[in-house]
């Protein structure tokens, strides 16, 4: 526990809120910060995007809170984590908030750290790896790739009000390679986006448990990845995205698509 | 050394090349999976964007060898790194190639994973930490924020022939936060895209040496950010980024630029 002597003798608690990025799934993909930020907790509130191997790098002695899912779980709202986060560093001194992923792509850091400064809290920020740039690479897909690719544009496939993401029309219009977070719901309609944009045959990715034992890929083009993946059983139990955009032609399966698809096109 | 005992008792060398992406400059941000990586180095092929003391993570014993500047060292181009790389690693066996940065967005990764599959070599990637996402991050910008910004666009200043990228215009004119990299030379130029789209008022950062000692920060709009960049004294020495969109008004800066530049207009 962080505690300061006082003048008096008596001793307070130091209150600190770290909240740190955990990475896109396998354990030895956070930071050495990170991790020297786990050894000096108090209290670890993790939520269920963590390897909870990672707890083992804080103290015996630490407190260890879960906290559910971040996108989706009633019992632990952002509002009840915000307070939990604030009532554990008041009481317990250093909490390291610990979130799967890289904290600011759609992962909502900057609210907790904006909660934890309206009480004063010291806080402080670890990055995390983002699994928009990294499972893709990790899967022999670069996000962006000389010739093929020169920027790309991350998306999560719903807005804050639960609709399909506004922007996403303008995103199948674009030369980006597009990568789509919390969107395995909404393929369908992307998909309809894409081939509205007449990009029916750009290729296309769905890969769930990027950088973990249990990860699944399915390549295809826009006009058949839903087949694919549902091929490959993949379904919307842990982290799944998509990816759309000529980068995806470098990765190995698609290699047996390019025959299967373009060569009877190439011979009418 | 990676060496083999044969059946006829000679040793051979198992040449294999880990690429291994560093993060945005400060050393902690390196991944618990590139350290393991350097302490089973043989060799380490590090650019100008490594912090040199993530070599002490290596054998005493390994070779550590400096290949430049990625962007812009006419000694050691990617031909000349990837050529090192390949018989550094059929000489001397396990290769770790620490690049700066996360790898793949315009980190030109794939191209040496490539080169290196092309002589049969194993290879292994370990992601980093991208400067796009945590630089901003770091400094109380997330690039993505409930109503603020629900998704990010990642460009390069300058496309593969050395031209102002063209997506750029279409970015200016997205709701996205907007991060460019390796276009400090080109700010001029992208604010005028901004201006043409009519969004001068638009808040818009550039930061220098992101996440290191030496970091710099220029918060402004569209109009005045060359100017306030200026003042800040940043230059083009070490990494760069721009960001444009509404989340850099979270910035704590922002709030006296928001009086400035607000109240006068409302008098009106």
């Amino acid at each position: 526990m962080a505690l300061t002597e006082t003048v008096t003798g008596k001793q307070y608690i130091e209150p600190k809120i770290t909240i740190v990025g955990a990475g896109p799934g396998d354990p030895d993909l956070i930071s050495i910060k990170g991790v020297k930020a786990l050894k000096g907790a108090n209290v670890i509130l993790y939520d269920a995007l963590v390897d909870e191997r990672l707890l083992d790098y804080a103290p015996q002695e630490s407190i260890k809170v879960y906290v559910g899912n971040p996108s989706g779980d009633e019992n632990f709202s952002q509002d009840v984590v915000n307070q939990l986060m604030v009532d554990y560093a008041l009481n317990f001194g250093h909490v390291v908030r610990l979130k799967g992923g890289d904290l600011f792509v759609f992962g909502r850091g900057y609210e907790e750290l904006d909660y934890a400064a309206s009480y004063s809290i010291e806080t402080d920020i670890v990055p995390g790896i983002s699994s928009a740039i990294s499972v893709p690479g990790l899967q022999g897909i670069p996000v962006t790739h000389r010739g093929l690719s020169e920027s790309l544009w991350v998306l999560s496939g719903t807005d804050s009000e639960g609709n399909l993401s506004p922007e996403l029309g303008d995103a199948a219009q674009s030369r980006a390679t597009v990568v789509v977070l919390l969107g395995y719901d909404r393929l369908s309609e992307i998909v309809a986006l894409y081939q509205q944009a007449g990009k029916g045959r750009l290729p296309a990715a769905v890969i769930q448990n990027g950088s973990m034992a249990n990860e699944k890929i399915a390549v295809g083009l826009v006009n058949t990845i839903e087949e694919v993946a549902e091929e490959k059983g993949i379904d919307n139990t842990g982290p799944v995205l998509l990816v759309f955009g000529s980068a995806v032609e470098l990765h190995h399966d698609f290699q047996r698509i390019r025959q299967f698809f373009e060569w009877p096109e190439h011979a009418d």
